[in-house]
């Protein structure tokens, strides 16, 4: 099964829903119009679809291998990676002055789509580099950025984020790794960490570990935590490698998918104290380190984007390819492809409405981005920061949650074929698990959704996309057509919906936050649909009017009925979540903790 | 960890849901009251636990293994199997002329429960054999009944389903193993099977393989399949073990879960034919196969419900345990068990209520079966065959489905734990998938649901099913309590729901069966819901009363939390779903196949 990149949604979105024309305006961002856009996302599916893609299935059957300290990858995985770092591609985000290319996020985005989609296992060590990059263009020294930054940016040299302590877990405060000040300004770092994705392996020549740990004596908790530069190999003041840090990958788990992706056990100073260099001043590292996590969080939304359009490819070729059976709407007169049933153009539409609807609404939070680094007018920026993170939350954990069960109907398309390895469809079931759990799970998006996005400025920016929405409303109404009407008024009804809970939750936070957090997942999962159908509809909108003047009407004829397909299957499930939420706490908190 | 079988809750759905003291007055059934089932329920509980629940995880890591023709089981599993059918657990509910005990279905579906929730890979042998014994005990002869039902029911031989062919999937139309008639009145039997669970062991002396294939001249499609007892060894006039029949294993399947049940490929007949005997009549083979069948069905949907209460009570440990940050409502001062998160305790309940529901959904309709077959007044029994053969797609179908969302949640409980394999949550996840799928996918479930369940009989069954429900709310508005109010509410909505979908497929299954189809699984899973949430209002009555007279205040309270949860968390997403049905047929068939 090959993948093939999905360019023309990608560029659609890019167009119609995300502004990249407003974008290119930016000031740096000029040349990266729709051409660009074209020419990179074309170069970009070429490497994906023909080289990293056909070894996803070969790393899950022969997955990274730990051995004696070392980690080799899939046989295949290290050529790849470099025909990607030369291609430019680690630093499509990055700064011109480190040797990056100094994209757009809005471009930048649907590039780490793709090689998510060809190879999830293989996209996350560029991943972690792209968010070490980031906290180093953020925090570090000068001197740090000119030793680490080309290195990595140009694909030498990966980065990792070390955070996760086995005692601890998402629990930073907990964090026991310890920082020793040494004479010449270094640090000696002494502490295990755990789940360190790509922590070790043989693609690059050096690994640059971004890690937390805390000096003796700083305060408790989260305030006293400290993000050193510990790299595998020590670097020499002319840049060439020098000895072998005092870090050491012990083992490597066997999980449930991304097998070929090594979650490394890292062990620092079994033998005298790993060497790190402090990034930025002391006690701030879990302010540097969220920087790093920010990134991360929305690429990981990405890609649960990208496992679904990749699931979803392999279940359309199967319905089309496999005969079996007179459809149950007797719309065949004998057996025929499995397209033609019913249920399965269910399945489908669902995997696929949610995939175009979770891509819409990520690149439109990418222009936003880009628009809050980069706009010259600081109300404009502030504006699009807000926007951008209220939409992290919802990219990272709706996106992420939504792909499981598009993974699920995937296999469930296949029917038994699919619970047999070889297809290939259960690889995506299994890989997606671990999307709503890592760099902060589902519940930790809500938390955050709830906490800093909606009770901090008293669901200010939460009502203010509304009244986007509202707008959006309005512009189906006029519009028209049935499918509009359709559209809008189950966009209504989950605007609504969403305004109800918003209230509810700045209400109750101080009151009853028992209540406001036991809501905390399903109010994530309101707003993510509501978000994605708002794009839908607006895709609609760019969709109805097209076709009217013919423009690649088979194109533009999918978009309507997929958006609508959206808004009657999906969107429809928000007032249903309302009520859990604003009437459903009660059978939350109201369980005693004994009687589990 | 271990499994503890949750005979409390069993005893409640049978004593106050099920109506067992009811079914202990049908004739034949008058030892079958509270006692018997509580003594009954314990025995079962203690194999379970004890023997066959340790083995679960040893029969992932070293599944089934296939070598020149034999299958050698997980250690261990020959010696359990042993034990289980000492103990009398295969015939449960056959006839004691044949050996068995002859209880009602209303008892052995909480030990078919307890096996699938101690280890659903091992409990698959009896389930298929439980299939084959009700096949023989309604088309066999008696020859063949005296033959081979008794060695099945004391367990020294298993039974099996053969139906599926490669190029067939779930169309039996499509069969093309073949059936040669021999002048001594058995036929040879040539053709290839796939799918087979434990189509090959070494549990037991002999495998009595149910076959379906087409006698030469048979007509075509369905109406011209028969079946076929093809035993792996024959069976000589004295009961003894004969020559080895020409049937071989020639591989298994490498899965996504439920490994240590080898899923064999079956070849008949390469060596001059596998010899056969036909059960019943020629061409009447389906129909045989459907006894077979709707056992089987319902067994999966027990399935679902073993699976889920297994992966709560892993999940509910684990949150015991696992200490880990402040709670995000602030209601502790520092960290603790993670319990106290509102999220977990919000997943866990989604969890509890889940399995609760379908638990109490299956026995009801296992209490209906037992008076459709032995009630001594023709009407109840028509009644209840036409209640049990409604509900018979929504246990398969709902508990299946709602299985995967369960295990899904307990892997997320577990956090970047649940990914790791060694955990053991990650195998119900990856187990659960193969419940939507074998003894029919939920869309096939799905289509019964509609075509065979209610537009036969213009919905009128499921009408009357409706009718009892708002009995229920009337019961709930008596009863006065803030919980029962808030159920009612959210089961009245249900239940319009359910009604308005009802009249849609029976209005438009003629005129457009396209737009009834397109709604089939959600109309399933809508079916499902309700009558899970019905069961769970009923139970609340029975709390608060019993609760009120100080009966078990603790469990009584627990359900009553429980049945709250169902109803603002569950059954609340069902107006949503009629939505999608009534007005989102567009959204399925609108779609042209060639734009997927």
């Amino acid at each position: 099964m090959t993948y093939r990149a999905p360019v023309k949604d990608m560029l659609f979105c890019m167009e119609h829903l995300a502004g990249l024309e407003r974008v290119a305006q930016l000031p740096g961002f000029e040349e990266a119009g729709l051409d660009t856009a074209q020419a990179v996302l074309s170069e970009c599916a070429k490497l994906n679809e023909d080289v990293i893609a056909p070894l996803n299935r070969d790393g899950d059957q022969n997955p990274s291998a730990w051995k004696d300290g070392h980690v080799a990858t899939t046989p295949g995985f290290k050529a790849a990676f470099r025909q990607f770092v030369e291609g430019g591609w680690q630093g499509l985000q990055h700064p011109a002055e480190f040797g990056g290319q100094g994209l757009p996020k809005t471009i930048g985005a649907a590039c780490i789509e793709m090689v998510n989609g060809a190879n999830l296992s293989f996209a996350l060590c560029p991943l972690l580099t792209d968010g070490a990059i980031e906290a180093l263009l953020t925090a570090g020294s000068p001197e740090q950025q000119s030793v680490y930054l080309p290195k990595m940016i140009d694909g030498s040299w990966t980065g990792t984020m070390n955070l996760t302590e086995p005692q601890a877990g998402s629990d930073l405060a907990a964090v026991r790794t310890r920082a020793e000040p040494q004479p010449d300004g270094t640090y000696r770092i002494f502490g295990t960490k755990i789940f360190i994705t790509f922590g070790e392996h043989d693609m690059a020549d050096n690994i640059v570990h971004l890690v937390l740990a805390r000096v003796a004596g700083a305060p408790e908790g989260v305030k006293g935590i400290s993000l050193f530069i510990v790299p595998k190999y020590l670097v020499n003041g002319d840049g060439s490698l020098g000895a072998r840090n005092d870090v050491h990958c012990v083992s490597i788990e066997h999980k449930l998918g991304i097998k070929a992706s090594p979650t490394a056990v890292m062990q620092y100073g079994d033998a005298g104290g790993a060497v790190g260099m402090l990034i930025g001043e002391e006690n701030r590292g879990l302010e540097y380190m969220f920087i790093m996590m920010n990134a991360a969080r929305y690429a990981v939304g990405m890609q649960g984007v990208a496992l679904a359009e990749r699931a979803y490819q392999q279940a359309v070729q199967y319905a089309r390819d496999r005969v079996q059976s007179r459809p149950a709407d007797g719309s065949l007169p004998g057996a025929g492809p499995i397209l033609h049933h019913p249920d399965v153009r269910r399945m489908l539409m669902t995997m696929r409405a949610y995939t175009e609807g979770c891509r819409a609404m990520a690149l439109v939070a990418a222009s936003a981005y880009d628009a809050a680094h980069a706009h010259p007018d600081a109300e404009v920026r502030r504006d699009n920061q807000a926007f951008y993170e209220f939409m992290v939350p919802l990219v990272k954990g709706f996106s992420t949650e939504m792909s499981i069960d598009v993974a699920s109907l995937g296999v469930q398309v296949h029917g038994g074929m699919g619970f047999i390895e070889e297809t290939g469809a259960a690889q995506y079931y299994r890989d997606a698990k671990i999307l709503t759990i890592y760099e902060g799970t589902t519940a930790i998006q809500a938390n955050d959704l709830v906490g800093r996005k909606t009770v901090r400025d008293g669901g200010k920016v939460a009502r203010s996309i509304a009244a986007q929405i509202e707008r959006t409303e309005a512009d189906l109404a006029s519009q028209g057509g049935a499918a509009a009407a359709a559209v809008r008024m189950r966009l209504e009804a989950a605007r609504r919906a969403f305004l109800d809970v918003v209230d509810f939750v700045v209400a109750e936070a101080r009151t009853r936050p028992g209540a406001a957090y036991a809501g905390s997942v399903p109010y994530l999962m309101l707003a993510g649909n509501l978000m994605a159908g708002w794009q839908m509809a607006r895709a609609l909108l760019v969709a109805e009017d097209r076709r009217a003047r013919g423009e690649e009407p088979a194109f533009m004829a999918a978009k309507v009925a997929t958006a609508r397909f959206y808004a009657d299957h999906i969107l429809s499930k928000a007032p249903g979540v309302r009520d859990s939420i604003v009437d459903g706490s009660i059978g939350v908190t109201d369980m005693a903790l004994e009687a589990f």
